[in-house]
């Protein structure tokens, strides 16, 4: 009856599966999982669970199987390109128990494009043109080969710029969850000096999730402390409470001890 | 009966699970995965899985039996600080069923340490002293505060400086595998022009796993290929053969076309 009551947030959520060699050898540095964090988080999608499997079928299907049961959404990233280590089709074709195909509008969209390049479509780039039966297509505009959807997945490769190219493309097509909004706040001390009176906070503001980040610059620890919630009025009460905390804490004997919490 | 044959290569196998809500959000770039990453393959150790999941214990609780049942060593990072959001020593205690519990040694380390700073032990900090029951410590000579082991699993700071520092000092216990060799092979065609004779190549050389890394400078594509072995002699052969299928290449028709492959 009162109109104060809001109705339930909207709770979606993901996972990430990257998938690549050269990820766990180091390599390659990831720069898809930051980057899918960041637009997730912008989306209000609940970013859950990382995976970084190698390119064995097994692997995939298993961790896939997992994931796609799991969440709303699952990305992945990899194992798309033309080269016989690419296994993310088979694989996730594998994970949905339907046939791997040559997608008959991905062999024209890949046939065009090599014949206006005067390039020969050879047997490993009609590779790209494989995907599980049913799946539609992830637009890629920088390098025409698409990515695609099939269920709740997600498949996209995994260079970075292209990875990005087919994220603009995807993310209108989400479901968005109610945005978690987020206060970032200062803290000089040390995770040591405020962990006490932060779980108190933490306490008395139940319906807030509030992280301590502790930074390093090579002589001294501060922390950044990052209150998130969904509705902005209960951010705002535990924003205060944390900026409340700090002010209270007596610096004093603290400044000359820099190294002293990890 | 023959000298020839060699005794098998020892594989040994790793997984890391980074814990921590800041990952999932992308506010924190992970950095410990690639130098975890990196160090395990000089040291012949096969990174073979990480997960990234959230400050909840039983997402933690999970992983960690997940991977330690799975793998011969599992490295964790993060969770470990004074704060309420640190809940890695209370799960890992809970994966292994045995008590969380300040340990002796380690509130011993941290009470002299800040008595030496003229700070205060307060209880949050009495929270690094934290640790399964029967686990071993992981020296921290940035900040005193101990990672520990327990099983197979390595637990450790997410603060990449401490996190570096506590690897450093784990690395000598770690039994090695028989180390990989590889062989970097800069390659000027993107991956749909050697598909095709690149799995030629590997289908030759079955002992070898050859990889092909696709770079994209904004303008076009190459790729790095990289062999992989064990035995040195497997891997020049294989890398011998890459090398030549590379010279064999007509790469006149390619040069104009740029932005062909993913």
């Amino acid at each position: 009856m009162s109109d104060t009551l809001s109705s339930s947030p909207t709770l979606v959520s993901a996972a990430m599966l990257a998938i690549g060699d050269e990820l766990l050898s180091g390599r390659t540095k990831d720069k898809n999982i930051g980057h899918l964090a960041d637009l997730l988080t912008l989306s209000g999608i609940d970013l859950k669970e990382v995976r970084i499997v190698a390119d064995e079928e097994d692997a995939v299907v298993e961790a896939l199987n997992a994931l796609r049961a799991r969440y709303d959404y699952v990305f992945t990233s990899g194992g798309i390109g033309p080269t016989h280590d690419d296994i993310t089709a088979d694989a996730v074709s594998k994970a949905f128990e339907v046939p791997c195909i040559h997608d008959p509008e991905a062999m024209r969209l890949l046939a065009e494009m090599y014949e206006r390049r005067e390039m020969e479509f050879t047997e490993a780039r009609q590779r790209m043109a494989r995907m599980p039966q049913g799946a539609t297509h992830i637009a890629n505009p920088v390098s025409t080969a698409p990515g695609f959807v099939i269920g709740n997945v997600h498949v996209m490769a995994g260079v970075p710029q292209v990875f990005q190219a087919m994220m603009d493309n995807v993310l209108p097509t989400l479901k968005s969850g109610s945005k978690v909004l987020s206060r970032a706040i200062a803290c000089p001390y040390g995770e040591g000096d405020i962990g006490t009176p932060l779980a108190a906070v933490q306490k008395a503001h139940p319906e807030t999730s509030i992280g301590s980040y502790p930074k390093y610059d090579g002589k001294r620890f501060s922390t950044e402390l990052v209150v998130r919630a969904r509705d902005p009025q209960v951010l705002d009460a535990a924003a205060q409470a944390v900026a409340d905390m700090i002010a209270n804490i007596d610096g004093t004997r603290i400044a000359d001890n820099p190294t002293a919490d990890a």
